[in-house]
C-alpha cells in the first residue's frame, strides 16, 4: 500500500546527483552477484551491519590498529574521570563526532563507555531504578525493540519490570519510558507518549546519524544512548556510550557496568576511537556526499538499497512497507526521507504470520509479535552485505500474489 | 603469628637456583626504585594485575596484534558453535593452554567466552537458577570474594539470592555454591563446604595458574570459570572463559551473555589468543624455570614478592599472614608453597579496624569486612607494578608494634 512512487524515484535521483551510482549494489558488480536458485538461506534476522565492511576495505590501512602486547594490563583507563574504565581517547573522539554531526549536544554531559549500548540499557534501567521501592515500570511504544522485554525481565529484578506498550501504559508510579528514535523496528522518528509526571525517559538513539535519518536538531535528552554497531558498522567491537546529564545517574551507571563486567575492553575502544576519528576526518577532506567521506558512502548505499526494496515490494504486491515524511537534514542541508536500517514490512493477501511466510522462501526474518504487534509484520535487516541484499530483493519481487499473477496473465 | 621463617626463605631459594635472582623486584633496579617519603598513597586494593606489564614489555613484538579496520564488523564469530561470539583461535588456544599447564580437562567441555570472569559468574547464576520456581540461594565460604554479595544482591534477582558464608548455610532446598581455588582473597585451596544434595557448584579457578599455587590435577569440575586478567595480567581485555560440562547449561550461559551485551569484543578475542598462544610457545622453547617462559617470570616474581613481604611483616611485629602447606606441582616438577595474588594481611597489636590503620599510613588496601570476616583483616594486591610493590613493602616494614619498638630499645 505504501509504495514508493516512481516519480519519487525519479527525485531522489537527481537530488543525488551522478556522484550517488549504484554501482555498490547492482547485482552485475563482483560481490553483488546474484544467481539464486532460491535453496541459500537469506538471514536477515539480525541487524548484523555487515554492510559497511567494503567501506573499511577501501579505506586500507587507515583505520588499522596495532596494540602491543604490554599495553592495558590494567583496569584502569583515567583513574580521575567518573568514569574511570573509558579511554580519554574515545571520550574525545565521540564528542568531537558529535560535533560533526551535529547530532547530539555533548556540553555538560558525562559520557559513559559500556559493552555496546545493550549493556548500557540495563545499567541505566540500575540507574534510575536503584532506590526505587517497588519495581518500577518499564515501558516503550509498540512496535518496540523486540530485546527490551526479554533484558529487562530475564532476571526477575524488583528493581523494574516489563510493562508493555507505552501507548497503553496507564499505571500510577513511577516508570522508565524507552524512546527508540529513529525507531527499531520501523523507523520513525518518536517522542515520549506517556506523558505525564513520574516518568523518567531514555533516549535510544542508535540510529540517529545521517546515513538513516534526516538529523534535524542536536539532541539534549537528559540520558542519551549511542553504539559504535550502528555508527560505523563495527558491531563485533561491542562498544557503545551513553551521554548523561545527571552526575549521580552517570556514577550509577559506572557502578553497573563495575559490577557487570569491571569496565570495557580496551582494545576495542582503542579501536572504537580510531574509527570514530576516520569518520570524523573524512567528513573534513571531501564533499560530504562522495564516497570518500563515510557518510556519504552509507547514505548512498541506504539509498540505493531502499530504492530497490521498493522496487521489489511494488513488483511483488504482498507486501508493504511504512512511508515516511522527507524532513531537512542539517548535516546534508538537504531534504531527505528517512532510510532505515530495517525494514518494517507488512504482508498483505490475507497472510496472516510474515515471518513463517517468507521463511517458506527461505528468508528469515524477525516476526513483529516480538516488537509487541501483528504477526502480518516482520523487521528486515537492510545492513547485510551487498550478497545477501541483492539476493533478498531479488527473491522477494518473485514472490507474486496471486492477484497480481492473474492479472499480469490477463494483460 | 605465620610469619615465614628465615630457614624457609634460604629452602626456597636453594630450590629455585640462581635463574631466580631477586632482580626484578630489588628496590635498586630501574623502575623498582623506592624513595619512600610517606607521603604517596599506595593503592592495593584492586587487583590490578600491573606486574605483568614488565615481561610483555620485554617481550616486544611477539604478541602486537594488527587489527584491520574492516575485521569483526559482525556479531557472529562462529555460528556454527553453541557459543557464537567465541573466535574459534581463542578457543584453540585456551584448549592448548590448559594441556601445556595440565590444570584443567577440557575434553567434553564446551568453552564459552565472556566479558571477564564477573561476567560469566553471573552468566552462571542465571543459568543455575533459570527455572527455579523460587530464588536459589548462593553461598560460599567465608572469606569469600568481596563482589559476590553485592553483584549477586545489585538488580535483587527472584532468580538468586545471596545468603552468605557456606559454612552457616543451613536453608533447605536447592543452592549454589561458589568454590574459588585458590580463594580470593586468602589464597588458600579450597573445596565443596556445604556438602548436601540439591548444591550446584560453580569453580572460579581464577588462580589456579602455576605463578601462584601447585598445579595438582587437571581439574574437571561440572562448571568452572577462569579469567585472562590473572593468568597472563591483560586486565583490560576484559577475556575470560567458562569450561561447562553441561550442553544445556553452556547454552544458557551462552543466552545471558547475548542479552548482556551480545556477545564479547572480538579485538579483545584476538589478542587473548595471542597472548595464550605466547605463553604456551613460551614454555616449550625454554626450560620452564627461565625468565624467557611466562611462568617462569611470573613464578619467580611471586616468590621474590612473598619473600619480601614476610620478611617486612616479620620485622614489623604487628602483622601476621597465612602460612601454607608446600605441594607437589605437576607443572614445575616440584614441591613448593602456594604464592597468591592477595596477601590475606591480619592486624595484632589490639588493632581492631586493620584497613583504616594502614590508610592511616597511606596503604589503601580491602577490609576483612567486604569478605565476610573480621575487620582486622585486609586484602593486599600482589600483583601491582615493581615500584607500587617495593615501596608498600619498604613502608610495611617500618610501621613496628610498640612493644616491639621497647623491645629494640631495651636491646
Amino acid at each position: 500500500m505504501l509504495h514508493l512512487r516512481s516519480s519519487q524515484f525519479s527525485r531522489v535521483m537527481v537530488k543525488l546527483g551522478p556522484v550517488f551510482s549504484l554501482a555498490t549494489v547492482s547485482p552485475s558488480t563482483g560481490d553483488g552477484e546474484t544467481t539464486d536458485n532460491g535453496e541459500a538461506i537469506i538471514n536477515l534476522d539480525h541487524g548484523d551491519p555487515t554492510m559497511y565492511e567494503k567501506y573499511w576495505q577501501r579505506m586500507g590501512d587507515k583505520t588499522t590498529v596495532v596494540i602491543s602486547g604490554w599495553q592495558f594490563t590494567s583496569y584502569f583507563s583515567d583513574p580521575k574521570n567518573l568514569c574511570w574504565f573509558l579511554e580519554p581517547e574515545l571520550a574525545e573522539e565521540v564528542v568531537r563526532l558529535h560535533r560533526v554531526v551535529g547530532n547530539a549536544i555533548t556540553k555538560d554531559y558525562h559520557i559513559v563507555v559500556g559493552t555496546g549500548s545493550s549493556q548500557l540499557f540495563q545499567a541505566a534501567l540500575y540507574a534510575l531504578s536503584s532506590d526505587a521501592s517497588e519495581p518500577m515500570s518499564v515501558v516503550s511504544a509498540a512496535p518496540y525493540y523486540s530485546s527490551y522485554p526479554v533484558i529487562t525481565d530475564c532476571l526477575k529484578s524488583g528493581l523494574y519490570k516489563w510493562e508493555g506498550d507505552a501507548q497503553a501504559f496507564d499505571k500510577s508510579g513511577p516508570y522508565i519510558e524507552l524512546v527508540t528514535s529513529p525507531n527499531n523496528p520501523d523507523g520513525f522518528v518518536r517522542q515520549s507518549v506517556v506523558n505525564r509526571s513520574g516518568g523518567i525517559l531514555v533516549h535510544d538513539l542508535a540510529y540517529y546519524w545521517p546515513q538513516y535519518t534526516p538529523i534535524t536538531t542536536p539532541a539534549d535528552h537528559d540520558l542519551m544512548l549511542f553504539t559504535v554497531s550502528k555508527t560505523t558498522g563495527h558491531a563485533g567491537m561491542r562498544i557503545g556510550w551513553a551521554l548523561v546529564k545527571d552526575e549521580i545517574i552517570a556514577r550509577k551507571i559506572v557502578k553497573y557496568i563495575e559490577l557487570s563486567t569491571i569496565g570495557v575492553s580496551k582494545d576495542s575502544q582503542l579501536r572504537a576511537a580510531k574509527v570514530l576519528r576516520a569518520v570524523s576526518d573524512s567528513c573534513g577532506v571531501a564533499h560530504p556526499f562522495k564516497e570518500e567521506t563515510f557518510f556519504g558512502f552509507s547514505h548512498h548505499s541506504m539509498e540505493s538499497r531502499w530504492m530497490l526494496l521498493r522496487e521489489a515490494v511494488n513488483r511483488s504486491g504482498i507486501f508493504s512497507l511504512p512511508e515516511f515524511t522527507p524532513g531537512f537534514c542539517n548535516f546534508w542541508n538537504r531534504v531527505f526521507e528517512p532510510l532505515p536500517a530495517f525494514a518494517w514490512l507488512k504482508c498483505g493477501d490475507g497472510i496472516e504470520d510474515c515471518e513463517s511466510f517468507l521463511r517458506g522462501h527461505k528468508i528469515w526474518t524477525r516476526s513483529g509479535r516480538y516488537f509487541g504487534v501483528s504477526p502480518s509484520y516482520v523487521r528486515i535487516s537492510m545492513l547485510d552485505r551487498d550478497r545477501t541484499f541483492n539476493l533478498f530483493v531479488k527473491r522477494l519481487s518473485r514472490i507474486r500474489s496471486q492477484r497480481r499473477m492473474r492479472l499480469e496473465h490477463v494483460d
